[in-house]
């Protein structure tokens, strides 16, 4: 495993603005419920999270470039550690680890067994094919994608499903070449 | 101002589990963002933010009797006090101040100078009528009907309308005796 600096988020997230964790659970909670209600197809629902997650991740990784006093990290393998270890500490307060890589290093599984977003929540049996975190792989997908990775995140174990973690597969599709350390403006 | 206790929700906001405001701000910009997208009008949203609030505000007040240490309120007058002083404290980092009370202590202001909802926010012009934070409004009216106060929250000032602060006005309608100091399963 390549060494990453700073190893955790800990530091980070101690020292940054937080709002309460079931303040945070039930607004997800209630963004979901307003999901269904509105698009009545689970099938949509994950879609809408995943895109809602999207628009968030390529925002949030501006506060993690600017917060994390993360360097440009050398390859994928590098930047999914920092992801577990850094990223989920430091936006959720909790951490994550990285496992089951190809050997390729461009495919790997990110394993959540703490997930403040599911604290209180059960699936009512209609809602079986729905991916409730399904934001958090939009919110990867759409920080991969500012740094030039374009990356496919599919759940394989889901605890609401009824699996004993969550595990999100990250397979890196693409990764662009950047000239210049910052985009210009878009 | 009658004194209430605790007076402050600091001790309880640092020992509570806590998610990165950034990511909840970006969260909430998503709801919105989604239901301007799927109801359209305006209006509507205020409406839909308004109800998510109120589910979660008959949510939340569980929480905060829990972790608050706050006895039973004597009155309005300190309910709202520890709305303010606790409540958004413990929920959202900040502080609010009660003011504008009317003579039968039945009306207040709650002033909120710093609102983390709104960071980064701007309302473009078509969305000129939108309560961009009327969730706020719900979750009081939710919590506050919890503790059998029913009240009636509307914004008086709103700094994303150009207002210098926010402002919501609490309105007590109704209050009902509580018999047992728990509510029966419903």
């Amino acid at each position: 495993m390549a060494p990453v600096a700073p190893r955790s988020g800990d530091a980070i997230f101690a020292n940054i603005e937080r709002v309460n964790a079931e303040l945070f659970t039930l607004t997800y909670g209630a963004i979901v419920r307003q999901l269904l209600t509105d698009l009545e197809e689970v099938e949509e629902v994950n879609k809408q999270l995943d895109q809602m997650g999207y628009n968030i991740g390529i925002r949030l990784i501006d506060e993690f470039l600017a917060k994390s006093n993360v360097s440009r990290c050398v390859d994928f393998r590098e930047t999914a550690e920092v992801i577990a270890k850094v990223g989920f500490k430091m936006f959720l307060g909790v951490t994550a680890s990285v496992t089951n890589w190809d050997a390729e290093g461009t495919c790997c599984s990110i394993v959540l067994e703490d997930n403040p977003l599911v604290d209180f929540v059960e699936l009512p049996d209609n809602c079986q094919g729905l991916y409730y975190c399904n934001i958090l792989s939009g919110v990867i997908r759409g920080a991969l994608d500012m740094v030039s990775m374009k990356a496919e995140v599919t759940w394989l174990r889901d605890a609401l499903r009824g699996d004993d973690v969550f595990e999100l597969q990250v397979k890196l599709l693409k990764q662009v070449p950047e000239e210049y350390p910052y985009k210009d403006d878009e």
